[in-house]
């Protein structure tokens, strides 16, 4: 079925009422991981002790979730837009607009947003380092305070946002522009930086290529002797996509409780209310007591499991793991009615990088069922009464675990 | 998602490079079955012994996969475009077309292909043998070289090639002809052979019409001393489909191993290039080693499985499987970086033929993970982490694995 057919139909089915307990996603980043003989065949989550998670489990549907078809690896904004209830094929954010939004840019609808990286370009104007040989993040800031003297190009404004090492943020604000449009970096040394040029007749594109392309021709000599980061390329330019808003779609008033800026931002681009930044998991279940009554779907997002998987951490991603159990108990002081614990994807120590495996999800309620598993693992999660499922449906499980579907037919 | 965005996006992530490793789909045709009392509740895979596989099982994902739809049953054709990631539902290949290029016939795009019997027919015109008892293969050679002395009809060259037992091909080619014809084949006794009559108004398929027409009115009289094989009944009559090529699809370059002609064929319809035909399944696997710099995926075939599972042969199909249990290890003296083991379909003993039941796949590589299960089985697939899925996506989950498909997303 078309993803519109779909969603006509699940919106046809909605019961007006709102859910009468609360729906929590509780998002372990990157937790999915695969066991091998160098692990000796556990996972991290086989190998954490978790005894609350556990008691969880054996009262809860399990399954596993492939964030947009086998094989595919999402990055961190398809696999939480998935989760959201988005299709990720369907709803796509440029890399540019996530960096921003992660940077804490309050990002506008007439705006247009570049990641961009410093480089090294030869006096024949050949890109000869992608990265300007990494340098650091106090040089980073110096030269994106050069680069924001510029201020405006013709009607335009043009914000220039440091991050780590060479890498910065450029949004251009106003003036009648729109993306997306093609990177400038030729994502390979040896070649020019190439010419922001519009592959559209939209005058709204084409007028933010020329305004980009007067900013290269001001901040290219302003980095004249910066030497090796005397230039610039930039990826992922694009404008804040219409997605519909989370709370008109699914008729839910969702507050999003995450501490780092880019899952702030993706929540905040669908119209989910971002909670105060917390220390730690405690406090963010701690959040949620405290604004219980205020919302319907809480979304928690723990990042630690992600950073270890990518570190090839293993008992760093145990730990995270048994720090959320440890913590748990908190959360259940306001059982949730409906619970679901999972990934946005995988991010297997082995890999140190996200991946294609299916991530386990645990979903309980009291009319979620029991799979008669012991915990929440991946192993158990294969042999689970939800299967291998799209992760774009599993809010569609959570609505329906919390009374908000009607029949389909007589 | 339709399959020609998946496609796209599919290309859109394929990483330039080659695989570091190899990419081996090793087939054992048919190998799915079902346990039932009469089995004592187990399946040939269940039965028979097979350490080598269960070695590779322990380190392994599993899954079970859908040729094409739940209930539906595929012939050899759908079942291994599935494998070899073309969506049968979309790539569709008519059999004669397969047969001829099994025979090694060099079929061309003016050429229209029919898969041939001998048969047996009654005075009065009825067919009363549609194998013509089963004629030895030097005779069926002796009456092919008749036929083929007819030589053309009107401006079409009429080539006759000779298979085993009751079986040949027939190409006509050129004249400005196309496919597809329904069968003369009247697919049981009792009844007459089915004239050939074009069901479009395509000048082309009804000049084909014609064409086999004629050659009819020539051939049957030259074989009416011939009993049992006075006449011949056409099915699948078709022409070359336009498949995309498998290395300009998938960007890697394929080989196939096997020994039947229609598989052959098969690989050579999507440009896989055919190593010579060995004698068993060990040899099979010696041409891998000897091939191994030459290609980056290698195709299998084991036809035993099949054969057994038609025949209702329960320890016919055990040793078929054991057969290649044993010569295993000599694959993995160079080891595939990726290696999937699977059917095409399944052919339960049981049922005497193919069969919609999902075939077990096992999928192994250093980033596989392991599903902590101890054979490949069909009820230890069922546990696995793949869960059930559509045959086609299967080379996906091996590039994957293989590390040719770039992230999602940011």
């Amino acid at each position: 079925m078309k993803t519109v057919q779909e969603e006509i139909l699940y919106r046809s089915l909605r019961l007006p009422h709102r859910p009468q307990g609360k729906l929590v996603l509780l998002v372990l980043d990157g937790v999915g991981d695969i066991a091998t003989a160098e692990t000796r065949y556990r996972t991290p989550l086989e190998a954490a002790s978790t005894p609350n998670l556990d008691k969880l489990a054996q009262n809860s549907a399990m399954g596993r979730m492939t964030p947009l078809l086998p094989g595919i690896t999402p990055g961190s904004g398809p696999g939480h837009l998935g989760l959201f209830g988005y299709d990720p094929a369907v709803f796509r954010v440029d890399r540019g607009v996530i960096e921003a939004l992660g940077l804490d840019l309050d990002l506008r609808t007439e705006d247009v947003a570049a990641r961009a990286n410093f480089c090294t370009v030869s006096a024949a104007g050949i890109v000869t380092d992608r990265r300007a040989g990494r340098i650091d993040s106090g040089l980073n800031r110096v030269l994106c305070e050069k680069l924001g003297a510029i201020g405006r190009i013709g009607e335009t404004e043009v914000i220039v946002r440091h991050g780590r090492s060479h890498r910065f943020v450029l949004v251009f604000r106003g003036g009648g522009i729109a993306g997306p449009l093609p990177d400038s970096d030729p994502h390979r040394t040896g070649l020019p930086i190439r010419p922001i040029v519009a592959d559209t007749r939209d005058g709204r594109v084409r007028r933010a290529a020329e305004v980009i392309a007067g900013f290269y021709r001001q901040a290219m000599p302003l980095l004249a002797d910066d030497f090796p980061a005397n230039g610039f390329l930039l990826r992922g330019i694009g404008s804040l996509p219409r997605i519909p808003g989370f709370e008109e779609r699914f008729q839910l008033k969702a507050a999003a409780i995450a501490r780092y800026p880019m899952y702030r931002g993706l929540a905040q681009l669908i119209g989910m209310r971002t909670l105060k930044v917390a220390r730690d998991i405690g406090e963010q279940f701690r959040q949620y007591l405290d604004e219980f009554d205020g919302f319907d779907y809480f979304f928690i997002h723990v990042k630690g499991t992600d950073m270890a998987g990518e570190d090839g951490d293993f008992e760093g991603k145990v730990a995270v793991i048994e720090a959320v159990d440890r913590a748990l108990p908190i959360l259940m002081q306001k059982r949730p009615q409906v619970l679901a614990v999972t990934g946005d994807h995988s991010t297997p120590v082995a890999l140190k990088s996200h991946s294609w495996h299916p991530q386990p999800v645990l979903l309980n309620s009291p009319v979620s069922g029991s799979d008669g598993l012991s915990r929440f693992t991946e192993t158990c999660a294969n042999r689970g009464s939800l299967g291998v499922f799209q992760s774009k449906y599993l809010i569609r499980l959570m609505m329906a675990n919390a009374g908000l579907y009607g029949k389909f037919g007589a």
